[in-house]
């Protein structure tokens, strides 16, 4: 798959992610729910529905994919990821966080809105991922809804990405060696990548086998996405970025990149696209897109 | 049972319930996770682990017990359900919501630590009921699991518990009649006391006739509780409490009991209590432990 092609189907996904989220963020309640304030309503949109290019849901729908899953049902996981990705930067954009005012261009919900909403916002789009991924309307089974999310949570929680945040908060103040960086990045930004294609391989029943590869690619597809990342924060100016840059060096906080230069960064992460891709063509004809996001992880910001 | 076997046994469950939090959040981690912050796993530690009654899990574990389900097992959502209770207090504590110092004597998550670890720490538990609730090792199959997940979601989100608080910070601002109070408290305090009912329902493979008295019973017994809440709160002393009190009034917040009186507010509660102790006694003997917990409610502070 080319790069423009591969980005016209990443929008196209994009859409669908964004179309099932808009319908599942209205005023209707569902069994179990009474009233959705408006307000608060209006914040998780404006937290959610803000021109994001669902990566993450991508990953997930192309992975169950390789297995001829069901798209529709997919479309529920891949949602749920999508809100819990949202909720963390809702909350990792607060005052008492990282305290940024700018996020795809357009102010924070906490900034847009007012802290308490922001707070509630972020608890309520962790929540309805967990609704999203048990909804029996997936037409999934119970085990494997159960299976979605219990890794979804695991990869979320204290031991993946709310720890790799701690873990970040920490950072600006005790300098961390290269194997500190790995296990932060491993968990602020990888755990829920890696989640992304092991959830498709657990809707599409994958062998373990299977799995393991598709965890393999995952955990590449974040290793590259997290170095391209620090080298944009690098180099890139905030207006091109749409969020405040320059922040990792200006807090002292320590990234590959910047523990051993731009020319290794550029490298290992042409390395790691390459180690995805391959992993991706070993799916045969059906792991064009995949191979194709890895490449896309390392051309351009996200 | 007497008031007093009723209170050694609510304790003896809440035993239960810490030794298995306790267990849970301690440094070991599980499939998914790489490490767990010591800082922020003792944030969450200080906000879970502090004596608390264990009400609602004691309504889940009781409920399951109706029907005989396997008690280890109902442990897993009875441990969720505390984990998203605690998760509200933590964040519903933080200055920009409710801005409270104390809670159960003890300083707030927020005061012991700091607000970035208060979050991420309400995050985590929050996170982590839906890991327990979905974990295979309570034994039950993935329907279950799945259903108590997807109940618990609807009960703690946007249109229940997440959506009250919300309502909750507006009241303030913008007073409320009885029909806007109800439903504010519904969703803020009784939707969680309504899932715990219901979980133990589902648990249990409860009849549709047998889940709808299960969940009227936990209405009733939500309103009694929110009834005593706000009697305490109109009548007794912080020092009492171990918490702030009068702050209903100080922030022309409207309760059932400010807007009825207390008198009023006193039979009414008798009214609850009475109606949920006939339901948990159409349930025969093996409901006796949940008319205790239903006139427990009236009698004292939780």
């Amino acid at each position: 798959m080319r790069a423009d092609e591969f980005s016209t189907y990443l929008s196209g996904r994009a859409s669908e992610v964004d179309a099932f989220l808009s319908s599942r963020l209205g005023e209707k309640t569902l069994p179990g729910e009474r009233v959705r304030p408006p307000r608060l309503l209006a914040a998780i949109r404006h937290g959610v529905l803000n021109g994001g290019k669902r990566f993450r849901p991508f990953l997930l729908l192309e992975t169950a994919k390789l297995f001829d899953a069901d798209d529709d049902g997919a479309l529920y996981a891949a949602a749920a990821l999508e809100c819990v990705h949202c909720y963390s930067l809702i909350h990792d954009d607060l005052p008492a966080m990282d305290d940024d005012d700018m996020r795809r261009g357009a102010p924070t919900v906490h900034r847009a809105f007012d802290e308490a909403s922001a707070i509630l916002a972020g608890d309520s789009l962790l929540t309805l991922a967990f609704d999203l991924v048990t909804d029996e309307a997936s037409g999934f089974d119970g085990e494997t809804r159960a299976a979605l999310a219990n890794r979804l949570a695991r990869a979320a929680g204290l031991g993946g990405m709310a720890g790799g945040q701690a873990l970040d908060l920490q950072a600006s103040t005790s300098r961390l060696d290269e194997a500190g960086v790995m296990t932060l990045q491993a968990m602020k930004t990888g755990a829920l990548i890696r989640f992304a294609c092991e959830a498709g391989g657990v809707i599409g029943g994958a062998t373990d086998s299977q799995l393991d590869r598709l965890c393999i690619y995952g955990e590449k597809v974040g290793l590259a996405f997290q170095l391209a990342d620090d080298l944009l924060d690098m180099t890139q100016s905030a207006s091109v970025m749409g969020k405040a840059t320059g922040k990792d060096a200006a807090q002292g906080k320590a990234t590959l990149a910047s523990l051993n230069g731009e020319d290794w960064a550029r490298r290992k992460l042409d390395e790691f696209v390459s180690e995805a891709e391959d992993l991706a063509k070993s799916f045969g004809e059906a792991g064009s897109s995949l191979a194709g996001a890895a490449r896309f992880v390392a051309s351009r910001r996200l």
